[in-house]
This record gives structure tokens, sequence and C-alpha cells, in this order.
């Protein structure tokens, strides 16, 4: 056994060495990538494909607002950043209201003025990038092989159609269906399920009815999501393109999923499923925290974190987990960075950031609290460690209605938690021996892949590079008209045919019957 | 340079050991495949990934009747063979019979006779598999983890679905669509060509009338192609069971194209396109070989082979050829088992048997003569060599037409062949340069792929048997009927909705119209 490490070790060392030192002979052939991410949490996965490209030698161009909140300057690769009109003062506005919404349900009105909010900011900052002519002009002019950009906000796919550089999209989905419109991908309402709709991929008849429906109203949606889009590419462009023509023009989609969550649909040949890129990027534990994690004997940890943008919460919020986590065995990690009490239990660590990843990763961790975030869900199915969820935003209702359908997870409601409701989920997955065997067969479906994610989605990046596009991938489809598309015309003018020759033919019928009439009627006067 | 190479080469072969010790290893998991091969090109592709799969230390069992055209023992796998109830002699007749093509246009009279014998005989060994109680209850005892096969012939997919083992398939494709049906892969007829048509994805109106036309016909045909399977599988499964239910319950499709040759269209979660999967599989050409071939000088040679089951023709037809290599300056090197007459050109070298993939991969192949099989195909575009096509029958004029369609080939027809129209079509793709330049680049998006073919079709194969099948990539459209899929019986409710609420709003309007009048009446009167 110790021979086997101690070959593998072995063989592990040279390959790298040998890796690198061909990967040295290998880059002569670089190329020039330019980059404009998505913020928030849409750049955890882009971030670790362009920093795996600058390692590989690429030139790479991240263009970023001077004021966001995560963008920010790597190691690999040069950030341009753009003047903007609002402050961080409106960032912070905005993440406050995430964490109102911990104590209220989301309303209807609320949900709209939050996005509007959320809207005027991305307008305004894809305004302030597009005037700014110096800038366009230095991207211009440095003929960029490809762009990679999260056209969940166009601005990137926008940027690479005025440019004619090729695109490459990374992304978890788009609202309102546009990425399948875009990619002209099949998508039947009646077993894929539309966003928000918390329906599965198996319908009763009256979800099927709201799946349908919605799937009729997603057209409209797009039109009211991304119309003040339509001006602003206007004035960019100088002519009038749609949104769903420059998307279309996207050379690869790197789709941040996969089928051990998601459910099975059809796909496009220009679609690959990328999936979680971060499960297999880990890092050790600092010392304290290892320890802190060590401590907790059998009963091992719970891991609780509600994202990036929602790190505390009221006072009397708060109080509930704090109750609940007293009741139960398992020491708690939790990123939190609300007002502690006095009197928080002995077996919770309280900390600013929270290193996910590496404790779900780690053998001691038995549930995972989240407000289910596709990287947190993704990491939690890698590791094999079941969930309990708060949904708040976005695609997080869907996102844990996926993890509830596959028997690995509980749902339970940030706004009626208790802490015997709290405690009784823990219990629940981490006591039931059934939601951690069904996590190990879907963590071990999830984890077996021909190839990482990372690679995957560098290998597709630099595809796109050194072929400038993938014009074989593109589906005939998009020269199609509806009408076309579904084949209306043709099947209109068949029936026509159909109805001449029966019309014929009965005409036909009708002279023969008509003439036979008169002979016999002949015969019987003569 | 020479530095750079020799480290190439130490890492290659430290990488090579390392493997070797690291494979024997990790070979502790093994499972067991059954094997039910298609005879013909067919097993071509099957084959190599048996021999992998028995060379990575899996249980191989090959089944395969006592007579067949290619089919046969290997150094990595178990045959069990079983007895049928036809000679060699019929083998031998049906081969005889694509020869006579050569001379004669194939008649739909002589295509049908062609066919029913083909049916006949592969139902006839079909019968006698499963007939053979003692083989299908040593299969049984065997708890197989996967059956592969081709699906073409559903024989092999029969067997697993009794055997209740998941099935994986490797095919080019289904006659009458019925891949597509199987997986229930959304298939446009308006911009995904119909086999058979010779239609691209780019159509006029009249050739899409055509292919909406043929797919609606599809079923119909499928029935009458299948039909004496049907008394088969109810015999062997005892009860009915549809030959679409049996297919869909396939756990991974491992499609041989790729879309380097293919149209792009939509795609099942469980289709893996393999593509061609012996062009890497290269051996050095033997001594005598290689000396014709470096004799050739600065003019190259040509490849001529119109694959496995055509090696002959008639004497007349092969004056053609002949002559017309004896005007060309490259060498040929023809796999020819008929006639030879006496003035054989000196720049010709006949061959029983053609290391087709290693000659069309030598720096010196300047064009390659093909009937236009899939491996042939992609053997030409993966080492880059443009074709000069002559298609005999089944799939052929389809992927012929793929390749004339991307510029790097010519068609010419067998039947109306002549040396001057033959050395015409050699010299337009030798000395036209700009059919050389579209190979290299369709080549080079061949060849940039994330994982090699092989590769690929081994870790789906493992894949199925290490999870016992690939359920989550199942599509629930599987459980829809037809009026469902298409969300008919929706649209249907919905305009009942809408229906009634315009009667409703109608009835509404005319009461309140009529006691309006009834009013104003009134008010009139008194």
């Amino acid at each position: 056994m110790a021979t086997k490490m101690h070959l593998g070790v072995t063989c592990l060392v040279i390959s790298i060495v040998c890796s690198a030192a061909l990967e040295q002979g290998r880059s002569s052939w670089t190329g020039k990538l330019l980059v404009v991410p998505m913020d928030g949490s849409h750049w955890t996965g882009v971030k670790a494909v362009v920093e795996e490209m600058g390692r590989r030698g690429h030139t790479v161009i991240v263009v970023i607002p001077e004021i966001s909140m995560r963008l920010g300057p790597g190691k690999h690769y040069i950030t341009k950043t753009f003047p903007i009109t609002y402050g961080q003062d409106l960032i912070n506005q905005m993440i406050g209201e995430h964490v109102h919404e911990l104590t209220e349900p989301e309303h209807v009105t609320s949900m709209v003025a939050h996005l509007r909010k959320i809207i005027n900011c991305v307008t305004s900052t894809t305004e302030s990038l597009f005037s700014n002519q110096e800038l366009i002009d230095f991207l211009r002019e440095k003929n960029f092989d490809a762009v990679l950009t999260d056209p969940a906000l166009p601005v990137g796919a926008i940027l690479a159609y005025n440019l004619s550089v090729p695109a490459v999209y990374m992304l978890r989905g788009m609202p309102c269906g546009l990425d399948a419109a875009a990619t002209a991908c099949p998508d039947p309402p009646s077993y894929v399920p539309r966003f928000y709709t918390r329906n599965s991929d198996r319908m009763t008849f009256g979800e099927r009815v709201v799946n349908v429906f919605v799937s009729m109203l997603e057209p409209l949606i797009c039109k009211v999501t991304f119309w003040p889009f339509k001006e602003i590419t206007f004035n960019f462009l100088q002519r009038d393109v749609s949104l769903i023509e420059i998307l279309s023009t996207g050379a690869v989609w790197l789709m941040r999923y996969d089928f051990s969550l998601e459910f099975p649909k059809p796909l496009m040949p220009n679609m690959q499923l990328i999936g979680e890129i971060n499960c297999e990027i880990r890092n050790p534990l600092n010392k304290e925290v290892e320890e802190f994690v060590k401590g907790s004997g059998e009963h091992g940890i719970v891991v609780f974190s509600l994202g990036s943008l929602v790190s505390s919460m009221p006072k009397e919020k708060a109080a509930i987990f704090f109750k609940a986590f007293s009741m139960i065995p398992q020491r708690v990690l939790w990123r939190y960075t609300g007002e502690i009490p006095d009197d928080v239990p002995e077996n919770v660590k309280l900390m600013k950031w929270l290193p996910q990843n590496d404790l779900l990763g780690h053998p001691k961790a038995k549930a995972f609290i989240t407000h289910g975030g596709t990287h947190g869900i993704y990491e939690g199915i890698c590791h094999g460690v079941p969930m309990v969820m708060l949904p708040l935003f976005g695609d997080q209702g869907d996102n844990v209605h996926r993890v509830a359908t596959r028997g690995v997870g509980v749902v339970l409601s940030i706004h009626d938690i208790t802490a015997e409701t709290l405690v009784d989920a823990l219990n629940t997955v981490i006591n039931d021996s059934s939601y951690k065997q069904r996590m190990e067969k879907l963590s071990a479906i999830h984890n077996d892949r021909p190839m990482q994610p990372l690679d995957l989605a560098v290998y597709w990046t630099e595809f796109v590079m050194r072929h400038k596009g993938a014009d074989h991938l593109r589906p005939a489809a998009h020269d199609l008209n509806w009408l076309q598309y579904h084949s209306l015309d043709v099947i209109g003018f068949l029936l026509f045919i159909v109805l001449i020759i029966t019309l014929a033919t009965f005409k036909c019928c009708a002279l023969c019957w008509r003439r036979c009439c008169r002979k016999s009627q002949k015969r019987k006067e003569d």
C-alpha cells in the first residue's frame, strides 16, 4: 500500500514537472482574452477561468468599473477600470436591502423596486463603459482573440459584437429563457421547468398549465427586463440589433450546471456543461479553524452561510439561530458579521469570511445550512454534505427545490423559521441516514466526470481563441424565422396540396357520377 | 529544439510507465461487460472500445454468430459463439451483390430485395441467439454491469432489456430517425436533414418540403423496417414491448459523429459525441509500402478504397480506374482483389488489405478516393486529405454530400465515371489549393478535442458500469405521451379558458347594452 502511494506521489511530482516543462514549450502559442465580468457570485467561476488563462501565459485583460462588490485585481490578469457615476453607498444600500428581506417576505412591489435599482445601476455602468471612447479604442486596438463574459447582463456580449470578436459566455442561465432562445435550443415547457416556477421535470397538469403559461409570457418578460439596453445598444452600435441577435453570435456557452442537479433537457452543440468550477480548488484550513473542526469529535460540524451578499441579520432573527445551535451536539461555523450577543453558544464559531468549500470538503462536515446559491449547492453536492436550505431570492427557490426533489436536503422558510424547526431539520439531514446515502450517490455521480470543470472551461475558451470562433457548432436554425423553424409554411403547403387533390378527386367523382346518372336516365328515356 | 524534444520524449516515457503502474493500482475496480456487436464496418469502432476495456482489466464477453463477415476473437476479450441456420455462402452472396451495384445503379426493387435479404439474415441470427436458452442462461448468470451494442440492429438492446442490464449504445445513427425518437431528442425537420435525402442544414423551400414529408413518413418506415423484430421480441420477452420503449432505456448513446462533418442539431444529455475512434490508432507502414510511398517524390500518393465490402469490381469498370491512374503523376495504393490486367500502370500498387488510416496519416497523402463510409470520411478529415468520393449505398450519399458542402471533396458517380472525369476530379482536389486549405482548417477543428474519442467512449462505458446506468441523464419526456409532450392538452385547456372568458365578457356586454337600451327606451316612453 505504502509502495503504491509512494509510486503515486513520485509519478505525480514527475508529471507536474513534466507538464510545467512541456507547458512552457507549448506556450509558444498564447492569445489575448478580454473579460467583461458580472459582479457578485457571478464573478466566482469566471475568476477561476481568468486566473488559469493568465497562468497559461495568455494576455488577459479584465474590464471592471472603479467601484464594485467583489470585482478586483488578481495575480494573473490585468485589470482596466473605468469611472462610473455612482458611489459605494449605492452598492451598500443594495446589499442592505437583501438583509432586510430576511425578516419580511419579498413583495412583488419591493421586488420590482429592487430589480429596478439593480437595472438602473447596471445600465449606468454600461453607459459609462460604452461612452468611454478612449477605453473602447484601446480595446479595439488590442485585437483580442475572444471575449469571456456572463451574458446575464449583456454588456460584454454587446461589446464583443461591436469589436467583432468571438464571445465565450459563462453563465448559470438567463432570466426569461433568453439563453434557450439565443442558442435556438428546444425547450419544451412540458418537462423543462421554467425559472421561478419551482416546478420539477415531472409536473401535474396544473403545474404544466403554469409552466406553459410562463413560457408564453417569457418573450414579454424579456422585453421588459432588457428594455433599457435597447437604447444603449442602438447608441453604441449605431444600428438597431436585437439582443437575441447579439447573444446568438456567442461562439460557446459554458453552462454553470450539470445534470446532477439540473433536470435533463435538450442541449445544443455549442453549450458545454461546466458545472461547479470551484469544488476542486481547495486549500488547507488555517490552524485555528482546523482545531475547532477537529474538536467537534464524532458529532462533526455544521457549515452555515447565506452567501456573499447576506452576512448579517437582524438581532431577533439571529437569536433564533443561536438558540437552535445551542440545542445540537455539532459544532457550527457561521459566516456572520452582525451584532454578536453576549451568550454565543460555545459550539458556535462566528467568522467574517468562511472557507466554505474547504469546510464542506472536511470529513467532519455533517450538514450545510445554505441560502441555495448555485455555488454553495454544488459545493455541498460535490462533497456529499446534506443540506438545510433557506432560499432568499433569485434562482435560489428553484435550486433548493431541485435539491429537495433528490431527497438530499430540507427546505425551510427564513421568514417562519423557529429554533425548533431548524433543529428538527438539522437532526433529520444528519441522523436520518437515507439523506447521507442519497447524497453520497448524487455526489459520486457529480464527481465522476471525464474532465475537471476548470480544464473544460479553459479548453473551450482556448478553442474559440485558436479557431477564431466555433462556427461549425452554430445551428442553421438561426437563419430561419419562426414560421420556417416550425415548418408551418411547409405544413400549410402540404395541406394545400392535400386540399387540391381532395377537391380534384371529389370533382372527378362528381363528374363521373353525373355522367353515369345521365346515361342511365337516357337509357330509361330510350 | 533538440533539448525540448528530448524532454518531451523522456516525459512521455515516464508518463507511460507511471500511467501503466498507476493503472495497475487503479484496476482494483473492474466490471463485467457484455458486447453484442453488429457485423461489417459497424464492428470497427466497437472493437476498439472492446479491446481497450479488456486491456483495462474488465471481463469482456463478446457474443457473435459462428459465421460472420468480420466479427472474431481478439486478445483482450472472450468470444462466445452461437450456431446459426445459414452458411458462409449467404454472406458471400450478399457481399457479391454490392460489387454488382458498381456497374448498375441500384433500383428500388433490387434495393428492397437486398434489404429483405439482410433483414432475413439478421432476424434469423437474432432468433438463433434468443432461442439458445443455454447461452441466455449463461449470460444471465454472469450478472453483467453493462451491455455495449450497436442498436441499428436491436438484438443487443432487446437482450439487455431482457437481462435488466443497463445498455451503452454505440452507433452512427439509425434509419427512420429511431435514435431521435428513442432519446426524445428534438429533431426539427426545418434544418435537420433526414437520412437519404441528401439535404444540407440550409434547405430551399422545396428541399424543406421533401424533408418534412420524409420526417412524416419516418414512423411508417420504422414500422416496416423493424416489423420482423416485433414477433421475435414478443416471443423472447413474453410480453408486448415496442422497440422505441426498449431503445429508450439505453443509458448512454455514444454517437460516432461530430460536428466537423455533421450539421449542428440538438442533442440530449445522454448522447455523447465520440466521432471517429480509429484515427488516433496508428501503426508504422511495412517496409515495402513505406518505400513505395516514399518513392512518390513531390507528387505524393493517392489512397483508394471502396470499403470493407467492395474490394473488387468488374473488369470494364476497373479498366477505367487503371487508365485514369496511368494519366496522373501520383502513385496510387488501391485495395483491389479483382482480376488484374497485364498492363497495370507502374505507379499503381494493388493490395488485398490497405492500412488506410496509416496511409492517410502519411505526409505524402495527397488525395483519398473513397466510397464515403463514415470511418473513411472521418479518417480523411482527421489527416486533412481532400477526397474524391464515389458513394455506393446506405448513408454514403449523405456523408459525401456533407463533405462536398464543406468544399473539401468532389463527388462522382460510380456508374457514369470515366477516366477523364476521375483525372479531372483528382487534379482538382490535389492542385486547387483551396481544397487543401479548407481541409486543413476542418481537420484542425476535428482534431482539436478535449478528450480522445476512444478515451471518451471507454469513460462513458465505465461510467454506466460503475453507476449501474445513468438515470440522471434520462429526460422526463419519456413519461409523456405525444399530446402532453407538445403541451397540446394544456394549449387546448388555455384556449377553452380564453373562449369561456370571451363568451362571458360578450354576454355581460350584451346584457349591459340591453339594459341601457331598455332604460333609454323607457325614458323615451315616459
